[in-house]
């Protein structure tokens, strides 16, 4: 594993630094949890926030989308984008409005993401990809061939300008706050997965497999 | 209400146009579940993309932060922002790993911040942002007072140009690969919130209120 992530004037972590952190293995489990990233790209005219599935292959994060996609096309156009993953961990209720908080992990990264078009990689990025949703998935699944593979473009973002950061514990009130009436506190958030809804048009009663009965988002 | 949002080049929906959506109410009803905001701004130095709370108050979202926030500040210096709010409601498990897919929901908004700085707005705007996390706690906290105003910078983006995303139900496999002899169907998600966690040196016994025993996060 490289060293610690690169802090930069982007990833300097100035409001409340003792949440900071350029720790990579930190940044790593927080992106193998999440599911969505946020990616944020220069449309020319202006900045554009659009949510992507992900994955984590290696020291790089793996974007895909179609061919034909308007945005992805202008990723690799030598502009920086930047991507966020974040897992909200609860909410932080202190005595005063003020000092309500959030319990959260996120990552922030910066760079040049770069088009993938050995097949190989394009393959291995592909079951990132799902395995990144769904582990156990790929091997359960028709895979994709050349044609789906042509009309996927499949970037990487290497993992080096990033920077994390970690709220986690109970309220911090004000001193003088610190008797007033109110209960203070956190609520735990998680994503949690329901009971699996069979696809309609599958009327033969095959068995729901172990890993989406044992689904546990978390490992999403 | 006014009426659907405003089509434009960056609103305007190429990829899965079925998907998309300039419904004003249907746009609400994603920023009202929402808890986290993914902004997009540009620093001088390329995109960056942040994780911040925020509140729908009327036809306008309200964000906020430090008043020594670095990025905060350069969101009112005319450049163009961008705010994405997702929800994540299933995994979509296809025959063919080309097909998988999510169900969500989601918003993405362009345009200019203004920054408040008439007082009672500014408290609706609180009041806004805390009920937005937790329907019921601003009237049992503390408000803030006059500082704790003073050092916040409150922004809010008028909710116009923006377009809705919205992918539900089974997965769409090709007609080629029905046949095939995987499990498919959804694996549905929700956030959920867990047993509330009272503040340690609040050693009182005070009781958890209703709104935090029974706190639904799609309220949130």
């Amino acid at each position: 594993m490289p060293k610690g992530l690169k802090k930069s004037a982007k990833t300097s972590i100035s409001r409340h630094a003792e949440r900071g952190s350029y720790d990579r293995e930190l940044a790593y489990s927080i992106l193998d949890e999440g599911m969505v990233a946020h990616v944020g790209l220069d449309t020319g005219e202006g900045v554009m926030v659009i949510p992507m599935t992900y994955a984590r292959l290696g020291d790089d994060l793996i974007l895909h989308g179609a061919v034909a996609s308007r945005w992805l096309s202008s990723f690799t156009e030598g502009r920086s984008i930047s991507v966020c993953v974040t897992l909200l961990d609860g909410l932080v209720l202190a005595q005063s409005a003020f000092s309500h908080s959030m319990n959260y992990r996120s990552v922030v990264m910066f760079g040049q993401a770069r088009l993938v078009e050995d097949k190989k990689m394009k393959q291995a990025a592909f079951k990132a990809l799902l395995d990144q949703l769904v582990p156990g998935r790929w091997v359960d699944s028709r895979q994709p061939d050349e044609r789906e593979a042509d009309a996927t473009t499949v970037l990487t973002l290497p993992i080096v300008e990033a920077s994390v950061k970690v709220r986690s514990g109970p309220p911090k009130d004000a001193a003088k706050d610190l008797d007033l009436p109110y209960w203070t506190g956190v609520i735990p958030l998680q994503i949690a997965a329901g009971e699996a809804i069979p696809d309609p048009i599958m009327n033969d009663g095959r068995d729901i497999p172990d890993y989406v009965t044992n689904y546990d988002p978390r490992q999403g």
